[in-house]
């Protein structure tokens, strides 16, 4: 790649704009937005007699009125593209209109789409969701989105092309290192020797993202170029935090699967910054487990599971001394 | 995973199917449709004018032309997904009827997509390309290819989720195991120490490999779990060849990224069997070199590269006393 000159540059970066929103609504909760058709509220359920397009409209209302009970208490969703793939053209449609929509209420939206490979195939994914596609001498926008989640199983000739991006329009990627799930550890947790030294795995992709990362420093200190590192283990989580400290994490596996406060801590920094804490089922299904609600209420109960985790997260950061506000 | 009986199993196999349509067309090639709008013949490229929609559907009709001038020749095709999507939700509709019309001719279908995530989320993008949808009690088939790509870094809870579709469904996976581009060394290349011994990080990928596909035999002695190799790499390929007996291999990086007849028959076993070779732009873009062809006549361009890559891979097999037929 050709260094950019500052002028090309977009401003402002991707992580500025995440870290200027967290701050705003003194949150560092990120909504996952992973609808199953068949685990929407009742009330929704009943336009699924249509069919594929029915299931999909039917996701689409619940992310709307999600959207609309939680907008204000947080800096972005994540909507999981798999759940709208498997709608086909209709679930696509039904992604399009919840990333615009979030985006119009001032929401910044992280897809997470895991996708990976290499050359023009990833300069093609990119453009799809955080870049331009060329036509007619025009760069057109597609999906659209502030950042992308990456598989970096391929090395950097499959993350280069995302981060060109990144630059250039202003976005994000954020770098499977660590996932959330019991099985990471088959690959991830592998002992590799690197340079006479013994190391985990997910250490040596730790360094590839700090180094990817360098190019896209923001004015706050962090880079645009991120980090997937699971909830469910806090000790990789503090030792990852070390050995990439200008690196944004994006943390699932809160709630559902078995991440709480005390296990994020040691994902942030001293500066009360450095991660945003992803849930999903455990904020847009609330309305399975709140009894005072009809499960016509779920946007209300969603709206509840959010300012809880917002406080219990802002808790534990103050109780361990780092709180940004 | 429960363990299916015996009844429960579709049948015939994705990879007794993809031997058999081997055999019967003397082909190890699969053609991969990877277009570019900017890059497609003159001609079709006039429609470009009509925006997203004019560049999908002058992708699609470009598709189906070389489906038309190379279904006789070759048991599949592999369209990479990531060249759909960026053109949005006509993309998606130009990728759906590329699929279903090579199902047509009789072709199978590979849909190149490195899908990867976990549990339900895993689930959803199985049930898209190679599973069913639940609704309202009926399972509904999405894109419905016979077999997808997967990335294998979350390890088993990352892949068997699709492997329970492969053996419900007769389809079938590749997973990425040694990529066919330089900087797959970064990962894929590490050294690793597993119980006392040391290989490399594609080592252990396949031996996962290879163990999650013991679930999915078929009565040819391979396995619906499938691996990629790339031609590339011929010295890994050949390593990996004893290390996965039992492996079908997805073998890119033929033609324009520099491997040879010669670099992939250590993908094959003795039986001639083992490995299905895949070229995307030295094919479908044969009619920028072909002197003889005006860009109107890009499918016969096709048409003779798949025959060339046909004869110089059977050449070659030959001499090496590898081949089935």
């Amino acid at each position: 790649m050709r260094p950019l000159r500052e002028d090309e540059k977009a401003s402002p970066a991707f992580v500025d704009r995440l870290v200027r929103a967290a701050t705003r609504k003194r949150s560092h909760v990120v909504v996952g937005l992973d609808p199953d058709y068949e685990s929407l509220p009742l009330a929704l359920r009943r336009r699924g007699a249509g069919g594929l397009k029915g299931a999909a409209d039917a996701v689409m209302e619940f992310n709307l009125r999600l959207i609309d009970a939680i907008y204000d208490l947080v800096p972005a969703v994540k909507p999981q593209i798999a759940f709208y793939e498997r709608y086909g053209i209709d679930g696509i449609r039904a992604f399009v209109r919840t990333v615009r929509y979030a985006r119009s209420k001032g929401l910044m939206v992280i897809t997470d789409a895991k996708r990976n490979d290499i050359g023009t195939t990833a300069a093609a994914y990119s453009q799809a969701h955080i870049g331009r596609v060329r036509l007619a001498g025009r760069g057109v926008p597609i999906f659209d989105a502030d950042a992308l989640t990456v598989n970096g199983y391929l090395g950097s000739d499959g993350v280069l092309p995302f981060v060109e991006d990144v630059v250039t329009h202003g976005k994000g990627i954020f770098v499977l290192v660590k996932t959330s799930n019991p099985t990471s550890t088959e690959i991830q947790d592998v002992t590799a020797v690197v340079g006479g030294k013994r190391l985990k795995l997910y250490e040596v992709m730790a360094h590839l993202v700090d180094n990817w990362g360098k190019r896209a420093m923001g004015d706050c200190g962090y880079s645009s170029v991120g980090a997937v590192v699971g909830a469910t283990f806090p000790a990789e989580g503090r030792r990852l935090r070390k050995l990439m400290p200008r690196t944004y994490f994006l943390v699932p596996g809160y709630g559902t699967q078995g991440g709480t406060a005390r296990d994020i801590v040691g994902c942030f920094n001293k500066d009360g910054l450095g991660a945003i804490v992803s849930a999903s089922r455990s904020v847009i299904y609330a309305f399975e487990a709140a009894s005072g609600h009809g499960d016509a209420r779920f946007a209300d109960a969603a709206r509840e599971a959010v300012v809880k985790m917002n406080r219990d997260i802002n808790a534990e950061l103050r109780r361990n001394r780092v709180l940004a506000w």
